[in-house]
């Protein structure tokens, strides 16, 4: 069984778009700019807006915050991503979700010029994505294509089964695992809380990604032996022995699950860390206009 | 076995948009407008144009053929592609595929104003589609849902599996049978060339889409009992038993197949009859402003 390090291939990516960086910088051209968006002061979001400012300034990135408090208004905040379309320095631009209940994510998200769309949620990017176009693919996803493709794991004609039907994991993992690339090629099967043969489907896979939410759901007799397995799964659980006074749980029951794989992402260290470098690369094609020219 | 009557759903489809169009007509409301640019002179696009124009007249449309010579160069049809967008009077435009290779398919689809696109080939109305929200979907998908719905056919929990990924049938029916919905809300496995375990796929499925294009390809022994099979193939065979010289053929071994199937569509008269009715309904719904307001 090998474990798949995203933290070691996040590190290496980052020291590639850190150098990619410099090497604009050297050339004289222009470096690569993100804002973020942060609306009120939900725990969870600070921390990962502060993380992708961080890592921005880490690989030599320009970045921006604008904040807003809760209260901010639907056309406040369609106002101010008018702004960061129009600004020819921002090459790419992210709204934190959640948004508050009275403002419709949806529109704020189809109000983003689909060219600074990093995060790849334009409906623009996801149809595109779906063709088989070049595109902004979204940060979990992508980071996922990444490490298959830094592990070198076979895909082609291999049957990758995703647990979960989300418009941000599921959905498009499902669409670029079936298309004619490496990673890709895949028979591909969705299955979610309404399917019937969920624990069957699973003792099918090859590569079993598991983008439930559902704490050590997946168990050892629903994997084949030899299966590739990747834990999407972060919840929160409460814990006494760590200083935060919680866990990252996973999708996946480790313990007994890994022994059966031929790779397994471990959380936390697996899929986690890969996702802000998605970004970080989304940004830097952006900053190339490498994607809409 | 029961068989799915796809000229008889799309008789009934006629006569239900034909009836709107006539209330529409008594309130005094705008006649839904298509218009379907014609490139060349291919034997098969006159025929899919004229039916499509012909079936306009008999429900009531207006309709608006506009016709190029083979050596249209892509500025004149991207021009035209701009005339039509900006042409108050028309609901919803087609531009019949395929097109002389010196002109970007591609270009031309995205070219199209989204709100217009009733064939529902623009990446908004594919990534809206993926994302569940309201978009013109394409017209073979539409139908075979309509065909599922219309015959209550359940699917909910059940496994769907798509043989076929292409971008107008295999992947946005897929898309369409996993979203939280009826039809839909299935397990959806998609398979194609490259798939290693097609056949074991094809007999765990509750529902078979087939749509490879390979005439007769499915055969009993892939066929669970009791599957509803919907074949998409219409490959047109030399024949001299026709008038015409050629029979169209399924991508299904009908007769071997069907004994075992609680339902299945046939070919001619299965899901074929249905594209056309889908993309009249959808010309309704732009007309009606019913999708983007």
């Amino acid at each position: 069984m090998y474990l798949i390090d995203g933290k070691a291939v996040a590190a290496q990516m980052k020291k590639e778009i850190s150098e990619e960086v410099l090497d604009i910088k050297k050339a004289g051209g222009k470096i690569p700019h993100l804002a973020a968006v942060l609306v009120g002061h939900d725990g969870g979001s600070e921390t990962y807006v502060a993380n992708k400012v961080q890592t921005c300034e880490e690989v030599g990135f320009k970045s921006s915050l604008i904040r807003y408090e809760e209260d901010v208004t639907e056309e406040e905040l369609l106002a101010c991503v008018d702004s960061l379309n129009k600004d020819a320095d921002i090459d790419g631009f992210i709204v934190q979700l959640p948004l508050p209940n009275h403002i419709s994510e949806q529109k704020i998200i189809e109000a983003i010029d689909y060219r600074k769309d990093v995060d790849g949620f334009h409906p623009i990017n996801v149809g595109r994505m779906s063709i088989g176009l070049p595109c902004f693919v979204s940060a979990t996803p992508a980071g996922i294509l990444e490490l298959l493709k830094r592990y070198e794991i076979a895909t082609k004609g291999k049957h990758c089964v995703v647990l979960g039907r989300s418009n941000i994991v599921g959905k498009p993992l499902a669409m670029l695992m079936m298309q004619k690339a490496y990673p890709g090629d895949c028979t591909v099967t969705v299955c979610h809380s309404r399917s019937e043969n969920l624990k069957e489907m699973c003792c099918h896979a090859d590569i079993l990604i598991v983008a439930l939410g559902v704490p050590e759901f997946l168990k050892a007799d629903m994997v084949k032996d030899g299966a590739v397995v990747i834990d999407v799964g972060t919840t929160r659980m409460p814990s006494s022995t760590t200083k935060s006074g919680y866990k990252l749980t996973g999708d996946v029951k480790f313990d007994e699950v890994s022994p059966k794989c031929s790779y397994i992402t471990p959380v936390p260290g697996g899929v986690g860390p890969m996702t802000i470098l998605s970004l970080m690369r989304n940004t830097l094609l952006a900053g190339k206009k490498s994607i809409f020219g």
